[in-house]
């Protein structure tokens, strides 16, 4: 017996192995000594204070960028809303970054909505239009879901009814909106800055940080499924 | 006589007719109130300290949203070096946000370079690799010229030899480069946030101010050649 367990996963609902220690010691072995050092590095920026929601955003390449730029300033979980496009995305995205994020899809904008009060979050409509908060002056103390809609409709009204508060980007030109992946990425460097400079307790907490390290083990391994399944096979006493 | 003279724009070669003030105007009697208050606050914040140089980035989603992002920021100049993908530029940026940014085109990387040193510029170039400054420590007092080459090459080694800082965008995840209009988004932002908090004297002059609103209006009439002629045969005195 090796400490193993299985449980429904509380986000997409497949089934998941739980492994004991040794499992992930025997997993780390394989991996360079810089390689589990550069892990270490990027959990440490992780956080969960913030994450982004996308409503419908059908060009892929702007999807694509959303992913890599939580990646890139540390959000650990984005949420893609896909009443409309749901195959597209799926498919599109399934190369790039977010085998580094934890990217949840919806096909309903309400889930979306309700998970995420339900973890605590303020819902943060962005939106260049109307009596909207300027970014630099939000309060970043509470957990704060950023909600991004498609550049030209923007969010839906369900959305905006819904929301905690509206913040927008300031802007001096002509133009009155901004690419949702350019948005996101401003967001979201601007928002790193200021967790960085503050006291608040923004990191993953250590368990967190562990799954994520495991996680992050196995996709950096080749036929990880074959090597879980033998040493299963060979540790297990039943 | 109207006070109309001819000569070489010193951007682009083509010939541009110096109006007088009665033509400005005249031709601003066109506008709304609105419209003409819109210009003038747009232009409060419009700067040739800073400006923005791409090198052959031939997504044209990319380019148009480095223009718009110019835009946005108050940036009034950008240079596009086109060794080689000139054609698909031009016809594809062509119903952009140019219409508001002064938009320079280059088939030499020397050319740029070598303009923009002229005009006192620093080269900038932007870079994820090596000992690069971060962006946040970037000393904004002297005039500069942000280099941005292609996400997957970076910017040649022409531009990197000649360059006289490097600065880089900081990054906490896995992804090691940004998309390229992201980028100058990111870096944009900032800088822009950072010029409105300075005592730089970023503006631009009154003279400038009065060309490009006389631009604008222009821009803003349809049919506005026909409407200058006319104007200039009832006016001419010769």
């Amino acid at each position: 017996m090796v400490g193993i367990s299985q449980r429904k996963h509380r986000c997409c609902g497949s089934r998941i192995i739980m492994e004991s220690p040794n499992l992930q010691a025997y997993l780390e072995k394989m991996l360079t000594a810089e390689r589990k050092e550069k892990f270490r590095e990027i959990l440490a920026y992780r956080t969960k204070h913030f994450t982004v929601a996308l409503e419908d955003v059908y060009q892929m390449h702007n999807a694509s960028a959303v992913i890599r730029s939580c990646d890139v300033f540390g959000i650990q979980e984005a949420h893609l809303i896909e009443t409309k496009y749901a195959k597209r995305i799926d498919k599109n995205i399934a190369m790039g970054a977010q085998k580094w994020v934890d990217v949840q899809s919806y096909d309903s904008i309400q889930n979306c909505i309700d998970r995420l009060k339900s973890e605590g979050y303020r819902i943060a409509a962005t939106t260049p239009h109307g009596n909207s908060m300027l970014l630099d002056d939000l309060d970043i103390n509470p957990k704060t879901a950023f909600f991004f809609g498609t550049e030209k409709n923007g969010l839906s009204s369900q959305i905006m009814a819904q929301s905690d508060l509206r913040v927008k980007i300031p802007m001096f030109g002509f133009t009155e909106s901004l690419n949702v992946s350019v948005s996101v990425a401003i967001v979201l460097n601007q928002l790193r800055k200021r967790l960085n400079e503050s006291d608040i307790r923004w990191q993953l907490t250590e368990a967190e940080k562990a799954e994520k390290q495991l996680d992050w083990t196995k996709k950096s391994i080749k036929n990880v499924d074959a090597i879980i399944a033998r040493f299963l096979s060979e540790h297990s006493t039943s």
